[in-house]
């Protein structure tokens, strides 16, 4: 509980004003709602900016339908991600609104209105079997109303590609960098450009790439300065933390 | 080079202003200075915001000092990092405005003035041992103009530390976490604020912490969202980062 | 054997009161039946206060079977882990008694009745999909005669929902935290209880969690003491060890 | 702040007849003392039955100094783990009570007596190397009021020197095995014993041991119940797992 | 940009022969295809030597086909690797000229004629099983105009089948070995011969082969000179690297 | 070439009784039948006392008939390991001599009798579901003529299982231990007896196991001497090596 | 204990002529010698054939006096390793009949003698590096009664220099083949013999050698049969196992 | 034995002309001196182009002279590499025409003159602290007789340094790159020439990068062609495997 309120809240009850079980709930601070299989977390979007993200993998689609009805309720935006197609043909039918972005594995219903940024994420891979976890992070920024340019495919081998798109990379607020394999591209942009970076190292590769481990090793000693790096294949974190940064 | 600046030059070109050879380095952007050991890149100001930073480990007293006087010629502003006092002793013969920063490891030199920003960048440690990386991570901030406020020692073991200054934490424009053993820090600030979160894990640890490795592990997977990560003890880079987002 | 059965029992021989080959028995311990492909180990209730385990994988239903056969013979209590639902269609035809408890994955017999204890384990996960292991957990415990209080969902990415619930865990007189992704919640809870933790990492992540490696490595550096962990998933042998400490 | 006190405060508040500020103090919970280098955090004893423990490692003798003077001023029983000796010369020169065990580089003051407990706590190690963690953990435990039995150098090589010693350890109520190299001794002792085993691994060994990871993932994967881990070398850990395990 | 054709080109504009938008496309060096999914390097061949190569993983039959029309169109040979059976099915029908090969898994088309070496790579391999990862070297290096000799199965547990064939061997310019397990047949052949030799480890074993990486160690920290390593399975990039150093 | 034929053969050369070709063949020792898929070891029975094994991974039932053919009409006795039983339905129609295995997946043909030892390797293995490794162990060693003695699941756990058969482990020539999870046993039997034990690490575990790592360090790692290793889930290995310690 | 000596002692105990207290620890087979930091284990040449070996790292030079004292009332044979020329200057003071291998790192005395085999085993390096423990391992074998012979520095860089010793190594009863780097002798000198090799890694090398991972990588993997292997560096276990398979 | 030579051989022996022993000699190809401490291999030059390099990790300043002698009197050239300056003090007293290169740590003698190639091998670094190991393989590549240009410091973060060194880069014959931290240079100079890149990780930078692990796994998995990797640091291996190519 922020101090300001606290010392409010204490205020009240010292005036008589308000109720000693109300004020205990609320410096308990429960604002979450209760089910069988789930404790969502409807405070998140005034502690965090953002309201609670269902994440899909292990859990059934009748627990996310629980879940969306339950943020809906709260008129809450809803963001899914790592949904199957399959589950999504189930949480459709109790959830007209629902919007899937089949490469994103993602699932959206806009229950308000939200206003998008006039600066620009640009979200740019290496190769084009990145693009899935580039769309992960697109969809996430646009949904949290961010506006987002996309430059892919422009990887260090054919480096005249990534000189042509430049400016568009240059011109962004933030910029995401999604790479697998040995994921140099995100130290070739940070030694370009005067924005903070997120690097997404990703699971494309064979061998010794271990899954997205080497990508992420690069990013994290990359030679320019600038760049943060997430968890592997987590397209939903970068472009959440882009939203941050690009709403600053 | 950017498109605009390619296309002036080339119609300066057409039209006779400029000479072949001039053009020629220009697009070539050879905005570096060569010396024996070293190509000090004097354009890294202009392209990434912020002059080019020297990592004093595996250089020489004698090669740092031949790098600041290029620096100070062009009158950019200088930081190095990963300085031993025994190096700074040397340094700091050819320099009389060298500043030497003992916890952080670093020296700085003013060769012009900048603001400080009105929004401050909070650095957040779990425990006393952290604070050498934190102070790097500060004293970076505060070299690129950036308001920092420190909440030292806060680690989740006595969590009460870390919500009694919480309200310093909230009303950050971005945060740095740095933790080291188990690094759970990071995850309870990032449930706690709206602002980016940039995570450090440190070598602080024995055992099964293996040099920093598991609590760059667990930053890399927080449940908290808005998290990004450098590399193990980088104050540096989660300092320059922080100033980048903080100048958003 | 203990020095004191040992003694008795050689002044036995001395005094001829007792046969020399039921001596070698005794001395020689054989409590175990032989199968074909198994010795089963009817002394470890009385060596270590509870009968063999069957652990289900790589076994099998023919072979469960059998066990289950030699163990009612001794009227001893079952428990089974790791058992498909598949392998319990089989089981339950010659195991009229058997129950299976689905999420956990686990199968009883009661083969004699045995009280419950007063003070209480609590199971406490970081999120829904923790609840496999969390269910081992209790269902050993329950087996094993033990009050078990589940507190699920209340990972610190929403670190209200766990104040929420403190009074409970706080009551516990052994608390057992199940979590994945970076494991955080073990630490913080370990930091506000005055009980035995037993910490389990699970498989729950992607990308740089390794299949549980990194909540097992955040667990085992944890700032807070008192903590002691097991394997990755072994919520079986969490809730065994809980038994054990719930009976002192 | 545990439910039933704030309930209590707030209708004091309510009442007029306590303080709004006090009672944010309260609730805030700042239950710690304020230092340059560190925040001690005094409430610890209340929450978790045990005083904070100086870790010594990292500190300087004088900020170790300056806990200590902290904590005796609050009347509270001081550990420090990991203090070299010649960190001790310089502490005791302030601190007259303060008593050095070599082998287990500890530091205590007793400012106030505790009662020892009648059961006791057996610690096992494997070899003469071990006997340094060992020490560490029996100092730990003997600190907080536990009787401890010590049963060194019983390896599994030569296995009748372990069953000479059984009966101690079968009569304790907690057992701590400590063992490097491959640490079988820990799955043997768990096989033989009723009573909850807590293993440490040591660093003990060379070549594929691995500074320890070897034995912890040999303890880890046990096939006997009943056992929890604790980090490499982490003698302090299991003493004071043990010591919350005795007093049950 | 090679800085002779700048110069050119820039004397070209100065003379006003040269457009600038024209200038500006040559030096931003836009040689490639935009599709959809990918952005075709067609400057590949005259800046590598080899025109871009078809990574078949994690591409569609479709997208693979849309790349191929663009290629044919700028009558550049395509080799495409790691191309299933399945995916050539729907290939053929829109490349009539394309050839597949099932142990390499590769496609090639013939868009120009190119002459083969006098020369020649020896592809040496330790078992049966390393054959695939042998012929996708083979059919590369032969579709970049090499002579190639095969000399398979003749890994060190029977050396003698070396010795048999060390003729060939010794004879070629460049040398590709091919091992998985432990990979020891690298350093034997690399003590034989004074041609550079390619190992390439395969993932062919079990247990601590750890899929290839074991191998890879070995190649590495090889005791005979003039040994340089690919990737795991890497027949092509062996192929591509050997038909380098053959047309030396 | 044995230095004393190869003299041999040079004098025979010089005294004109051998043709030059001839011995150019005898000295290349070119003792392998040329397969087009493999190159078949003949000479491995009178170099290593064995005839080369065929190792079923990787290979089709019909390279395996090829070799078998080659190996029949050598007369050599045949053995193939890690043979499913899908690819032995196709063996068997050519061989109608061939025996399967079913738990060992091993074939065997035995093209000329051999003698069995008097003294015997004992097969010790901790669990269940270590049996499949221990009969390929068990079925390598009786092919090559040893009188086997197989003692199973006798793990740590519950150890006077295994005391009760020391006097069979005691009285055997070799001693194989086979053990997944923690591997304790091979260390407690290897301090047991006076003859050689080698030890296999199995892959039966889950979590930190890591596929049979873990028993494989705890093995390397052992506090007892005279334990030597083999590759995880090696049967054959070490009943390949048995049999040669069998027959000294 | 044997089970035809337990037998025999009951009947003497049933008998009347055995005390009760004498069987009580024949039974409990307290072989042993006490000391303050130490049981010395004075069973294990009774049962392992090999008295009790000192392992010097971890131990004071005053700890391994007391232990060879006790050992030499015993009449065993000493064998320590690991141990410092300094720490030996401390111990051959009290012990005039001990011997010191400098390169080795070991100390003898012999107490009673024993016979040399006829039989010898032959120790093989690959390099230069690799002596230190070579010399380990010969001086254990001869310490045991063993005839050695020494093969050194002929790696595979150099092929002919080991087939130009081949005749010694086929001569052996067993082979110990020690190396580094990537540890490829032992599969070539598997290849071409027919007696039992004992393979040692040794931590040799740099970069990914891994500090001896890798040869043990290699080792373990080896395609010729009839390898064992020890830990990293272990002189002392291969020595040790080859004598009991060269005393078969 | 090359086959040629051997029928030669042994036409010399049938005819008369050539002596049984000394044929024999020829056989065994016994070409290597025998000191106490090595077999120097006076054949590699024949056999592999190079003579036997003295690697000086391991080896006493002595030995070191020893080898250099046998060197001398064979009239080979002598590269010794890994030699501290101590080292060389000692070596240069018996050797007055030893050279030593301290950067590059290596030692060189010229016992013939060889000639020097028109061609040359570009050797490119990311950052001034790799030097050391550049120079390791520029004076391996010079002493071999080839022509190296030097482009040190150009690494990605200020990538013109790269671009305004192109057309050295591209003019050679074989490139090395050399790159520690990230290691993204290799692929990125990969991408732009058509010659045969040979990448050296270094062990230059800290936390995640491993001692090297992580560039040599960036190279590993380059998206560009063409390039194959040594081990880290390993400057001499690149210089001699450059030189292989540059004569070819």
């Amino acid at each position: 509980m922020e101090q300001k309120n606290l010392k409010d809240l204490l205020m009240e009850v010292a005036a008589g004003r308000a109720d000693v079980t109300d004020a205990m709930d609320k410096i308990n601070n429960s604002g979450f709602a209760e089910l069988d299989f789930a404790k969502v977390d409807l405070a998140r979007e005034k502690r965090n900016g953002y309201p609670e993200v269902i994440y899909g993998e292990g859990k059934t689609a009748e627990q996310i339908v629980g879940i969306m009805q339950v943020m809906t309720q709260n008129k809450l935006n809803i963001l899914g991600t790592r949904i199957s197609k399959e589950k999504f043909e189930i949480i459709k039918e109790s959830n007209k609104n629902a919007i899937y972005f089949e490469k994103a594995r993602c699932v959206t219903v806009t229950n308000h209105e939200i206003p998008t940024t006039e600066s620009y994420v640009a979200i740019v891979t290496a190769g084009t079997s990145d693009m899935d976890v580039a769309e992960e992070a697109a969809i996430t920024a646009e949904t949290y109303g961010n506006k987002v340019e996309r430059v892919y495919d422009v990887g260090v081998a054919g480096i005249s590609r990534l000189f042509n798109r430049l400016d568009v990379i240059q011109g962004a607020k933030v910029v995401i960098v999604i790479a697998g394999m040995e994921g140099a591209l995100a130290s070739v942009v940070g030694g370009l450009i005067d924005s903070p970076l997120i690097a997404v190292p990703t699971s494309v590769g064979y061998g010794t790439s271990f899954g997205g481990v080497t990508p992420l090793l690069t990013m994290l000693n990359s030679c320019a300065s600038g760049i943060t790096v997430v968890n592997i294949d987590n397209g939903f974190g970068a472009g959440y933390s882009a939203s941050m940064m690009n709403h600053l």
